[in-house]
């Protein structure tokens, strides 16, 4: 069992022990890297405001740049015994340092230790995650720029409606991305605030310069008040497990399309056959599980936000062990929803579309609106167009011109799709990642 | 049963009919006037590219500014046997300028008008709820600072744990609206963009000016793609859902404690005795109802999102009937929320706190993480400062000094509420919502 | 502004007592009759135990019994001032019988009140379910019985992949049904329990006699510790709600297969005209909107148990006035439920299906496995009879011989549908209405 | 990589084999020993209908029962590059047996097996979670018997309000349990039938006998109709996860009571020192963490029901390969509210009450209702007498007599604890599992 910071004459019972511990040193390897981080920053702080002397400083930071790299190259474990990263981390220390090592701990509680940890980790995810994002859409805006001249159905109703083409549905997915992005941007700037310094959620008496951790981190701010940072627990989690929400739904859409479109009642879209599964029993299937695994593993990600709600609701403010829990349903989605963007970003490069789906008659129907449209342009009431069109449909007279002449921004045959790459350039420039990097960079560097 | 506008020979079944109206009438009186504002710049492009004469456009313009003028007034009625606010809106016209008045439907189907009208009745309640959310951020500053001296048992665990006050506890719901408003704003630049000329969702054969309108209306951008227009439908009332339900935690939170903290258990707050219930047959009673039923009310709020996406998820691109029904969650929920700002709002405004609160000796402990600190000043390492006072406590020996000398940012000495409101303002002036009401004003006065 | 029950000197200030009051009168109208066929079985308890008259107790119920055939009739009304139904029938029991109409609130509190009310409302809804679901059920084995000779391509992955039929399609569903209705009927039990008695949730000191209210209301039991009866509150409600979210998944399910094989795509089934709907600007569309507000609605209602959870969660136990906003969520969602059960047997009624499916070549490969199966039973080893037949697809040298000889329990040609009725009879027995009713019927008639 | 059962020519690409093999061979580890229990009865079923012979069958079901020990006793695994539990245990069986090893699945499809191994886990599952259920049961009734006499403030709003008793509290949750259990009782008779034969969802041209391997596995039933019974995939895991969150539910209500009970400003309950943990930074801490995340845990689980129906909803009839991702959040979930089973059956039987708590002054307006009572029972009328001890109190003249006389069934003086332990006694009887564990005994010991 583990020997605790806080333990004094008595043991804990050891079944508790397991059950308290649970997840907790599994999930803090999430961690690791930036627990190091945000003690180099700290003790910086510290140094400053003559809780360590220099050569204190020095030995440590030295000490903390070798278990950064330990833990940046994947190596960095929790031995038995030790409860968490922040305990794995001093015992390291002290190892190599002695009683200097227990100093990182001053002027911090493990409630502040565990936010800032958390924060760092979660922008980082961000960043790799807006990265994968812009590389989908990419790839969807080139598809659309490709196809744009292959008509696909247009469905309301899941019904024949109007023509379509994989330029527009291409670069649908492509636009819903950049608002995904806007809304991941907002949550980026509700978790890139410092709350280092709150310590255990109401501050602390030591004269701790916050404003200077802010800026070795590089953060945007801080989170000023105590009792608000310790209140960020829970909330930073929930607002950005809103905007990953967002993200999945957009591919859960896709993957749900791709499934429909690859159906044979469909035919619109193949996989390559290395790209499919097959069936124990049915020796002709190929089946799209891969975009079926997409749309579930996103739908599960769009329970997330909700997770979150249920085990930080209703409690008053102030620090819960509750809390704990939702690094359990939090840490691991980041790789879920960067898994799935990588595998639809592989998927829509390789995708092939079917340039002769309107060749089968059963889309005639798809051109009645524009019958209705010629028809008025040549001055026919549309009211009157369109009840004519209809009862020649009703009567089996209606012969389609399969042409489409759509001029209008965003349509068939004026994409814009260069306006909705400049939308999505501009979001990406707005989270500024540069600043962090090159805060953390020196940091690392001193 | 109304006459549809798509209705050819066949009579709809009068239950069916009844079912798939649902309470789509009750519903559209929301969107009233955001229905004409829209048609009003739709006119004004059909104008531009030759659909209607100088002349016809005058003439409609001047019908909708009053059919406008009724909505605004909350006299606008969807007569008995009327579908929708689109078809009454078209029969208030013809019967005042004839067949004329059909022809504002010509270059839109209900789809791209049903979403613009949402997106601009969304951006106006955004609006209204921003300024409530800045009138409550501005009583809890104010009454931060006014309490500020005054201290409060700061718990962790529901256990005690350190000194807080009355100026932190403020303090931090005022931040948290200010990161509330980051997630909203996100949602509003979503919402604010045009989807009109989007048509059933994949665009027109006529040469709609899609950028005239967005200019007109005074949206951010178009929703370029076509396609992606109509998959906005059901994402942007999520999105703005999340935002409202950030919002609504907060309240929720701050709720909780204000039920709390007026227990006899607690006794720190109090309302007055006007603003309580009693009980039917408990003669003691003053139960903060206020409060609980704002909790509940924001909690309930805080699973509009999850109901959105179980009506709006796994349903392939293009429009279903099913999105209809998100407007019977959504569109009330404005109305929800605005009323718990304005009751927290005057409760804020109103509650009493308990200045004498740490004379109980019950919360002696408090101070005992001060004693640990001021050892540490002193010289004495972290740790053996820390078992110390633990044990000085476990023996009954520890007398507290109940004095607090914090000072660094975000502490109760030094709250930091200026740059919280100048934080505050900064994300308030990001709406920029002189824009969008500037070209409302235009469009209405031409 | 209502007089209170509990006002004593102070007047309630009138911006929250709108905001407290909210939609309780709206809600209270579904509990009317309830509310009153409670009071009929308390007083009479009442004057058991000595707390009212012979006298009295006979004027009061002929009194309620007026109002209970008010309520019955649709015409019970909360008059303005009045808080909420509670008051109202004391209100007009005390404008006939003076100051004895005051008495029926003797030994009891709001709390037990509405909780009594909740649960008999809610019994008569459950009731209402089942009978329709057993409509629906009986339509449901009749069409699969019509026809059961009708073949369908069966799917997965969305992919064709083995015959299937409407005998198989229809009796899916009800056996679906009788599954739900297993969870209703525990649902039903955790609420036909008796929860009169336990006061405002601890007891009362007067000599009630709660075993005797609980026959008189047909109850199975009384929930026995008043503490308990009390955390039925919202618990009652999620557990039915949970049961509701079950039948509403299978018409969702339902209807999502309708709308699917509802398009051209599909062309499996085919709904009247007159039970269709047009689109503004496409004279062609026959949109199964019906289907499409069956799967929004249900969708919708899946959400109701976590909106309870939401609301009554991370509550301590005992009262709290958040438990009165789980009210504006659970009452309407019955009549929601019930029009989509309605809207889906008138439907399933008069759906046609088409007879010809696999006349379609692209069916072909349904039959691939019984090819298989069939080199099986000639005695070649399974993997190389799927290996064979699956290099013939890829070769295109397969001729399907379109037959399906299935004979085993729940298989094509052996639909068990007389199991799956006894089964759902089985189930509807156990839910014993009877009792209930009769227990009912005595009480009024007395 | 692994080989797979349905690969012919072409290699699965190894990006896309990673991505959808995903968790399942750490998931089907759960599973192992139903898989085999299964294949067991689905050989014996294979003799009977002359597609095994005698010799075959005897020799594969005594190689099974060797490979049901190995995963009994946890030493099964899936070796590098096996797709699944299936292939796994066909390839240890060929290993040893040859051919004949793949002669297991004839009659089969992954579909039906994968649905009869998660139908054996569950309700496997379900037995242990009722047990356990049953036990701190009994823990509860015990200490509510033990602890009778000890009074404890009754709450409404969080504000004093009546007497109540630990006799009334620990029942309490004991009679919650019940209901739950009942909850659960509907959930396992939804899964106690059998889906084998059931193939792909479409049934199969062999001659299978359902019936047998119903009565060899001791299913209640068939899952009659083979397209619904591959409808229970996803709809069976929903229905058990509604009554795990109802179980989870009262767990986490008694975890709230027991965190702020146990916080000093109400000092009702204490735990032992040993079952505390304590703080890095306040050394006079001592949280009840194991109930925080107890109640965490638990609100956790309260989600299941939303992410199983966000992952399988609004999918048509037929096997999606979504369905597996339901396996990461079902199966793993068991093993969580069994071990917060464990623990609050743990803390219950060691918690210590206050014997003293209405000692303390600020509790004496617990007492009003009864002076209010007894002013009733010596005639005067009940709002009168309401009136004058609320007057009383407002002018502090209000001296309560410290005691309480409830005699009613289910109050403080007539716990009806005995009534309450019929009830749950009844209901676990109606699992029946002995007759479940008396096939398996069987099955296995042939």
């Amino acid at each position: 069992m583990a020997q605790k910071l806080w333990e004094k004459n008595v043991q804990v019972d050891q079944e508790v022990d397991t059950f308290t511990v649970g997840k907790d040193r599994e999930m803090d390897l999430y961690l690791a890297k930036y627990d190091v981080l945000g003690s180099m920053a700290h003790i910086t702080m510290l140094e400053s405001i003559g809780l360590l002397t220099r050569e204190e400083l020095t030995v440590l930071l030295a000490e903390l740049k070798n278990i950064y790299a330990v833990a940046d190259s994947g190596r960095f474990v929790i031995e038995e015994g030790v409860e968490d990263v922040h305990s794995q981390v001093e015992l390291m220390l002290t190892r190599r340092l002695g009683d200097t090592g227990k100093k990182i701990h001053s002027g911090r509680s493990r409630n502040d230790q565990v936010l800032l940890d958390l924060k760092l980790f979660t922008r980082a995810q961000i960043q790799e995650i807006v990265e994968l994002v812009s590389g989908l859409f990419e790839v969807l805006i080139s598809q659309s720029n490709r196809y744009k001249e292959v008509l696909l159905p247009g469905y309301t109703h899941l019904q024949i409606a109007m023509p379509s083409s994989f330029g527009l549905w291409f670069g649908a997915y492509a636009e819903s991305l950049a608002d995904d992005l806007q809304l991941m941007q907002a949550a980026y700037k509700v978790c890139n605030r410092n709350p280092l310094g709150s310590a255990a959620g109401y501050g602390s008496s030591f004269p701790l310069k916050r404003q200077m951790t802010t800026d070795l981190l590089g953060f945007d701010s801080l989170d000023y008040n105590v009792v608000y940072a310790q209140m960020g627990r829970g909330k930073m989690e929930r607002t950005v497990a809103f905007a990953m929400a967002g993200i999945a739904a957009t591919l859960s859409k896709l993957a749900f399309d791709a499934c429909m479109f690859n159906s044979q009642n469909f035919g619109f879209i193949k996989l390559p056959d290395q790209f499919t599964t097959g069936s124990s029993i049915m020796p002709h299937k190929k089946n799209p599980d891969v975009f079926e695994l997409t749309r579930a593993k996103c739908n599960k990600l769009q329970g997330l936000p909700q997770q979150i709600t249920l085990i930080s609701n209703n409690l008053p403010s102030g620090y819960f062990r509750d809390l704990q829990i939702i690094k359990e349903v939090f840490l691991p989605a980041f790789d879920e929803l960067k898994d799935c963007l990588r595998m639809v970003t592989h998927m829509m490069r390789e995708v092939k579309v079917n340039e002769h789906i309107l060749d089968d008659d059963k889309y005639a129907l798809l051109f009645s609106v524009e019958e209705v449209n010629r028809l008025v342009l040549e001055g026919v009431p549309f009211r009157d167009a369109y009840k004519q069109v209809g009862l020649n449909i009703e009567a089996g007279k209606f012969t389609p011109v399969k042409e489409v002449s759509h001029t209008h921004e965003g349509s068939i045959g004026n994409l814009c799709n260069d306006q909705i790459s400049a939308l999505m350039q501009n979001i990406v420039d707005g989270f500024a990642f540069n600043r962090v990097n090159e805060a953390e960079r020196q940091l690392l560097s001193e």
